[in-house]
């Protein structure tokens, strides 16, 4: 069956969950939103788009600070309403220089930070 | 710093997104909502309740399928707006009775099932 971004389940805002799970580790990094044509782009490009919704504009991780992702696999769910990619990120997936945006563990009612950025 | 469900950035929906990555194994088996209120219901029982958009109700994963989610270990991002949960599922994450809903690969333009339905 032929895969057509149309065909996926968009919120009323036109996006869609897409998860980033590092490739090499199974380290889940990040997960962001993207529109059809975001997915499209990272399709075409092979260079991970999503859609930023506080710029409302078009987000090629790391457009500006080299922390790219390579997509390596594609999924969809079985509702057709989130993405999985599995990626090879280059550098720190997250805003705050950390590999992954998930570094806060809550356990036993309290929040702890588990990792460091990376040195710059 | 204690952690409070009402800190995290909920939709305009009042939900958040929760991913569900198997602790054993490391793969995403499902991306699924919370509320404030199923956020502190998982962390009080342990076993991980959603809320079911379709429904508008509580989803206490594997109430009615026996296909439940222990939650192993709860992180948040660092935009405070989506969940990732280690858990230890029994039998299938997935409604179609497969272990994870991520069972369609886009490859080459074209969709790909990659699993089966568990034996039932």
């Amino acid at each position: 069956m032929s895969f057509d971004p149309a065909s996926l389940k968009y919120d009323a805002n036109g996006l869609i969950p897409a998860i980033a799970q590092d490739h090499a580790t199974g380290e889940v990094l990040m997960m962001a939103w993207m529109n059809a044509e975001s997915l499209a782009r990272t399709i075409a490009t092979g260079q991970v788009t999503y859609w930023s919704r506080s710029r409302n504009a078009f987000w090629a991780k790391g457009e500006t600070s080299g922390h790219v992702q390579r997509l390596v696999e594609l999924r969809i769910d079985c509702d057709r309403d989130c993405l999985l990619m599995q990626v090879t990120q280059i550098g720190a997936a997250c805003h705050t220089n950390r590999r992954s945006c998930f570094y806060t563990l809550v356990e036993n009612g309290e929040e702890k930070i588990t990792s460091d950025p990376l040195p710059s």
